[in-house]
C-alpha cells in the first residue's frame, strides 16, 4: 500500500513529537522519573505513559478493529482526569507508582506508537475528525513536555543537591551580553473599538480558543517588554510583601498563610539574591525576566508600579501583527532571557520567556461549546477560579503556540515560567 | 440652629436604617447574639457594633473635632477588614468577644447615634464627598444586615432544636396559595448590540458598580422565572450530584471532599424533602425558587437542563426595565417566594427572592478606580476568585439594590439566599 | 414521712454542691456562658446542663417511677460522651448552641434538683449502690466545678479585653506578703520497699483509685515545694524552648508546631513578664509556682534542672501523712499561690495549688475494672495516651480530693492549673 | 599487622550486617528504592544511606584521623532526628531525593564499609566503648532491615498492581499444611511475686532494656499462641468495629475519622477476605496470626474476648525460658505463620512472627539513663505516647531480639508485622 504525503507528514509530526518527549529525558536518572513533589506535579514517568494512554484511549481503542491494550490496568493508572473514560488513580498517589518500571513505560509508548503509525498507514483517507484527535493528541503531548520540564524543576528544588537539569549552550544567534544591558520600559499604545478575537480557520486549536467573536476595546498601552528582576527586587525591597494596600484580599491570605516573600526558587545568601534555574543554582541575572510569580503577585506588582496587567484581549491585539517568535523549548535554554536593548521602544518577548498573566479570568468565550466526547473534558470544566495567560515560556514546544492561544492556572500557582507585562488606560 | 430640610432627610435616613438593625434583633435572646458557626459569618452582636465602628471611624474621627472614642480598643476589635485602618482582631474569633456584652454594645449604637445626628445637626452645609460617605455607611449597614439574617440562620441550622427566628405573616396583598400551582418556565429574547452598562448618576452606587462603560452583547434569552425546588429535585433524582459530567472540575471536587448531595439546609425524612428556613423546620414547598445553592450547583443545574446561566451584562439588561420590586427583607417573609401563575411568561422575581448566580466573573469594569482612602478597600480587593450576582433576595432590605448592583460570592458559598435563572444562546 | 439524719445529709450534699455550681457563674453575663474556644472547653451553660443530664439520666430516668423528662432532646444534647446512653451532639459545635437559652438552663436544674430531692426524701432506705451513684454524680459535678473555672479562663484569655473573672479578698489566714520571700528548694529522702497503693475502703473514690495494690518501690526523694515562676523563667531565659535536647522527641515536635515558647498565658512587655490571670492581667509574681505547662515542658524543666518528675507512686507515698489542705477553690484565689518560706524544709503544697505532672502514664492498676453500665465509661476508656497528675489545685473544690485521685490530661494540655515538682533518685 | 580473632569476628559481624542490608534489595527495580507513602517510612534508599550515615558520624569521624567524608551535605541529608549532631532534612521530603542515586548510596556504603574495615584492621586494642558504638550500629541497622520490608509492604500496598517483593520458599523443616489446622486456645498460668527484669550483662542490649530492676507481679495467665485471623475475623463479623463500647476513647476516635473497619492490608470482594502480602495480593489464611493491627484494635479485640493484652512484665516473665526461636526474616517467609497444633498447650510464637502489643506504655525503666553523647538520643526521647511490643516477628533479623527486648510504636501504628496475644488475671 502506497502512503500518501499527507499521510506521511502526519506519520513525520507523530514521530517527531513522540520523540521530543523523550528527548527531554534521556540525560536523567531512572529514579528521577519518579519524583513528586505535590499533588499539582507528576513524575516524568507518569507523563511519559499518560500521553501515550492519550493515543491509546481515545484512537486506538476506538478506530483500530482488534487492538489489543497494552496493560488491563493502565487505562485506570494514567487517566489523569477524564472521567467519561473511568475512574483515575488518585493524583496525589502518582508518585507511589514504582510499577512499571521506566523502561516498561518507555516499551509501552513504543507499543502505542507501533500500533498507531501502523493504523496510519492503512488509513489512506483519515477522517477529519479522526485527523483532528490525533493533533489533539500531540498538542496535548506537547504540553505535557512542558509540564515535565517544570514539574521536574520544582522536584529538584526540594533537593538541597540542586540537581542541575542541562548546561545550556547559547545558540549562536544570541548573544547574552545583553543580559548586562538594560532596555528601558515604555508603553506602546493601541485604538480601542470593535475587534475579532478568537481562532478561526483551519489549523488546530484548542476548543476553550474559540468561537471567534467580536469584543469592544477601549484604548489601552501596554508595555514594550516583561518586568525583570532588577525591577521586581524593588519591590521586595520597597517592602510589596509585607504592605497588604498592594494586594487583593485572596492574595494577601495567601502572602501570610504560606509566608510567601518572594518568587518561587529565590533564595538570598547574606546580601545578594540567588535563584535556581533548571541549570542549577546561581545568582539572579538583574535583566532577566521575573519568573515563577503568582498571579497575586503580578497583580500586586502592578499596582506597586501604578499600572495594571492587560487584559487577554488586549494582550491579543498587541501580539497580532508579531512574528510568533521567541525563547522557545527548543532554544534549549529552559529560563526567560532578557530583552534586547537594540530593539528599545519595540513590543518583545511576547513570546516565549514567560507566560503572561492577564487579568482575565478563565470564562468560556460567547457561545463556547466543548468537544463532544470524552475530550471534552478537556479544557471547558476548567473554567472556574483560574486566570488567563498568554504567550508561551521558555519551556513550551516551538510551533505549540498561538497568539490565540489561552492557558489558564490558578492564581497562586508559581511553578511555570510566569511572567508580568505590565499595561495602562490611555 | 435651623436645621434644613436636606439635613433632616439624611438624619431621618440615618435613624431610620439605624434602627433597623436593632429591629432585626430585639426579639431575640442576648444568647443568640454571641453565634459564630463559621469564620464566614459573623455574630449578631459583632454586626452591630461594626456598622458603630465604621461611622465612627470613617466620620466621627475624621469630622467631628474633639471627638471622643467610645472605646480604646474598639477600633481593633471591630475593625473587619481596613488594613489601612490598621490591625483586625481575628476573624475566626468574633464569637469569643462575650465581652462588650450586647448591652454595652447597643450602648455603643447608641453613643454613635447620638454623637453622629449631633454633628449633622450642626452642619448645614455638609461636602458632598462627607455626604457620600454617609450614604455608603448606611449602605454598608443594610449590607450587614442582610448578613445578619443569613448568619443567623447558618448558625441557627447547627442546633437540632431548630430555633424559630420569626413567624411570617402574609401581607394582605400578597396570596401565598399560589404556592401550589406552577408557572411554566418560557424563555424571552433580547437583542444584541452595543449597549451602556454599570451606575452613572448621581444616586448612591458602589464603586464596583463603574464606571459606566460599553460592552457589545450577542442576542440572549433569559427565563421568566427561577429555578423551583420541583425542578431541583429533578435533578437531585436523576443523580446530579454522582454525575462529573456535569460539574466544573472544582465544583466536582468540592461535591467530593464535602460530600454534598442537596442544596443547603435540605434533609431527608423517609421519602419526603424538609428544610431549614428562618420560620423553622418545615416540608419543602415544590414551587418556591430552590435556594442555597453554590455557583457550582447552579452550573452543575444548568448543564443538566441544557442550558446556560447569564451574564451580569445579559442579566442587567434583562432587568433594565423591570421595576425595582419584589420580595425584599421588608416584606419580613425570609425565604424566596414562589413565582406568580398569572404573569405567566411574563420576567418575574428579578428582584428580591434570591441572589441569582451569574456566569460572570468577579472583576473591575474597564476603567474601574477604587475610591480614595480606606474605603477604597470596600470592593475591589475582593475582585479575584468570586463570581457575580444580581437582583437581590429577600434578605435584602427594599431600596437598597439597583440593576447594576454588583453582588459577590466564592463559588462555593451558600449561606445566602442563593438562587438559579436560566439563559441561553438565541 | 420523717427524713433520717442519713438522708438529711445526704440532700444537705447535693444541694451544697448543686448550688455551688451556680455560685460559680452568678456575677457574669449572660454572654459569658456561651464560650468555646477549642473542642477542649465547654460552654459554662454547658457544664451546667449536663451535670444535671447526669443526675437525670443515671438516677431519675432510672429509679423514679413515672419520671418526665424535662426536655426530649436534652438526652442528646448534653450527653458528653456515654457511648451506652446513645449518640452526643458534636462536642466542637457546644458553643453554637443559644437554645435552650441560660434562664431555660438553670429552670432545667431547678427541675432535676427538685425531683431529685423529693425522691430522696421518700427514699429512707437507699440501695448502697443507688447513694454511691449520687456521690459520683456529686463528684463528677465537683470536677465540672473546676473545668468550668479553667475552660472560661482559657475563653476569656482570646478577648483582649482581659475580663476579670474576680477579684480576689485574701482570707484572714493568709498573708500575701510572702509571696515576695522566697523559699528554698530542698529534697526529702523517702525509703523504698513493698508498700500498698491506690483506694480501699469505705469513702467515695474513683474507680480509677483501685484496686488497692501493692507496689515494690525504689528509694527517692521529693522537692519540697513546686517550681516558682522565677525559677522557671531561669529555663526560658536560657534557651530552654530553643534546645532540642532537653525535650521528649513528641514535646520538641509540639514545641516547633505550635511555636510554644513560654507557659501559657504568658506574656513579654518590653523587658517584663506579664500573665493573665482569673483576677485580670498583671505582673508574673517570680514566687507564684509555674502554673498552665504541659507535660513536655514540666519533664524538659526537670531535666534541664537535672532531675526528674515524680513517679505517681512516689507522690502518694509522699503525701500519705499530708493533711488534705491547701489553697483550693474554696479560697476563692483561683490561683496558685507562693510557698511559705516560713516551713522551710517541709513539705508544702501538695494539695492545691497546682496539679502536680508525674512521670505516670495513666494507665489501669493491677486487677483494674470499670463500673458496671453506662457509668463504666467515666474513667476506664480514657486509660491511653494521658499522663496522671496528683493533688488537685487553686480550681478544686475543697473535699473533693484524696491522695489517692488520679487526674489525667494528654501531655500537652495546658489550660489546666498544672505545675511541676521535682523528684530525683537517691 | 597481624590481626586478632577478636578483630576478625567483629569485622565478619560488620560484613555480615551491612551486606544483608544489600541483600534484601538487590532483586528490585531502581524505581522501587524511592518510594515514601507517609511521614512514617522511608524510602529503601535513605535507609541504606542512613545506615552509612551513622557508622561515617559515630564512628569513621569521631575515631579514624584525617577521616575524609563522603559527600559535605550528607551528613544533613541522612541524620534521622539526632539533634545533637545538627539540623535535619525535612523528614517527609525523603522521598524528594532522586539524587544521590542508587549507585551513588551504594558508592558511600561501600565507601564506609572500606574505611571501617580498613581501621578495625589496625585497631588491635580496640577501646570496649567503641566496640559498643560498633554494635549499636549493627543493632540499628538490624532494626532498619526491618524498617525497609515493613515500609516497602506499606508502598507497594498503594499500587494497585500488587508489586511482589518475593515468592517465599518454604524451608525444609517447615510444613504448611498445618496452616490448615487450628491450634486450640489456652491459658498457661505463672505466679507472681517479686522478679528481676531488664537486661543486665555482657552481650549487647539497648539502653532501654536497663537497667535490670525487681518489680512485684501479680499471678497471670498468658495465651499459648497468636490470635488468628480466623479469630479476629469474627470480632469484625461482630461488629467490633462499630462498638463504642469495646475501645478506648482514643482508639475510638481513631475508627471513626480513619473509617477503619478491618486491619491494614485486608480488602473484602464479595463474601471472601483477601490481604496484601510481600509475596502479592491473596487469600487471607484463617490460622495464620491476625497482623498489622493497631494497639487500639488489640486491646478492642482483648475486650471483646472477655481478655486483656499482657503487661511487658508478664510478657519478659513467660519468654524468659522459652528458646530464642520462631519465624525470624532469616526464613525468608516475610509473613506470620499458623502456630503448630503437634505443640497443643504448649507457649508458641512468643519469637518472631508477630510483635505482640503489651498494655504497658513505653517508659522508663527505674534509675533509667540515656546513654551519653548523640547517641543517647536513641531510646529516651522516644519514651511517651508509644506503647511496648515485645517478641520480634517475621521481619525480624534473627539474632537481633532478646527476651528483654522492648519494641515501641504508637498505639495507632499498623505497618509493622503487629499482632495480640491475649493474657488475663488469675
Amino acid at each position: 500500500m502506497q502512503v500518501t504525503a499527507h499521510q506521511q507528514q502526519l506519520i513525520d509530526s507523530f514521530k517527531q513529537v513522540r520523540q521530543q518527549s523523550l528527548a527531554l529525558t534521556t540525560h536523567l536518572e531512572t529514579e528521577d522519573y519518579e519524583l513528586q513533589a505535590d499533588i499539582f506535579v507528576s513524575p516524568l514517568k507518569w507523563h511519559l505513559a499518560h500521553t501515550s494512554w492519550f493515543f491509546e484511549t481515545f484512537l486506538l481503542k476506538q478506530q483500530v478493529h482488534g487492538y489489543q491494550e497494552f496493560h488491563p490496568q493502565f487505562e485506570y493508572l494514567f487517566n489523569s482526569y477524564y472521567n467519561a473514560v473511568g475512574q483515575q488513580y488518585p493524583r496525589d498517589k502518582r508518585g507511589l507508582m514504582s510499577r512499571p518500571t521506566v523502561t516498561e513505560v518507555k516499551a509501552y509508548r513504543q507499543y502505542v506508537d507501533q500500533k498507531l503509525i501502523h493504523w496510519l498507514e492503512q488509513e489512506t483517507h483519515l477522517d477529519p475528525d479522526i485527523e483532528a484527535l490525533i493533533s489533539l493528541g500531540l498538542n496535548h503531548e506537547q504540553q505535557h513536555q512542558e509540564l515535565m520540564l517544570t514539574d521536574l524543576k520544582y522536584c529538584f528544588s526540594f533537593n538541597p543537591l540542586y540537581p542541575i537539569y542541562h548546561n545550556p549552550k547559547f545558540p549562536k544567534d544570541y548573544d547574552p551580553s545583553q543580559h548586562n544591558r538594560s532596555t528601558p520600559l515604555s508603553f506602546i499604545e493601541f485604538g480601542g473599538g470593535i475587534e475579532s478575537f478568537g481562532h478561526k480557520g483551519d489549523g488546530f486549536a484548542f476548543d476553550n480558543e474559540g468561537p471567534q467573536h467580536q469584543f469592544l476595546l477601549n484604548d489601552f498601552a501596554i508595555a514594550n517588554r516583561l518586568v525583570t528582576n532588577e525591577e521586581f527586587l524593588a519591590f521586595v525591597q520597597d517592602g510589596g510583601y509585607q504592605n497588604p494596600m498592594l494586594w487583593l484580599s485572596d492574595g494577601w491570605a495567601w502572602v501570610q498563610q504560606q509566608r510567601i516573600s518572594s518568587p518561587l526558587y529565590w533564595q538570598q545568601e547574606m546580601e545578594e539574591q540567588f535563584e535556581f534555574r533548571l541549570s542549577g543554582y546561581g545568582k539572579l541575572h538583574p535583566q532577566q525576566p521575573v519568573t515563577h510569580i503568582s498571579f497575586y503577585e503580578a497583580d500586586a506588582y502592578a499596582r506597586w508600579a501604578g499600572k495594571r496587567l492587560p487584559s487577554e484581549y488586549e494582550w491579543e491585539i498587541a501580539s497580532k501583527k508579531q512574528p510568533l517568535a521567541g525563547h522557545f523549548a527548543d532554544r534549549k535554554l529552559f529560563h526567560p532571557q532578557a530583552a534586547n536593548p537594540e530593539f528599545d521602544g519595540e513590543l518583545q518577548q511576547l513570546f516565549g520567556d514567560c507566560w503572561e498573566w492577564t487579568q482575565s479570568t478563565y470564562s468560556p468565550y460567547p457561545g463556547f461549546k466543548p468537544a463532544a466526547g470524552a475530550v471534552g473534558e478537556y479544557n471547558g470544566k476548567f473554567m472556574s477560579n483560574q486566570m488567563v495567560l498568554r504567550g508561551g515560556s521558555c519551556a513550551t514546544p516551538a510551533g505549540h503556540i498561538r497568539n490565540t492561544y489561552r492557558n489558564f492556572f490558578y492564581p497562586q500557582d508559581r511553578w511555570q515560567f510566569t511572567g508580568i507585562r505590565l499595561a495602562q488606560d490611555v
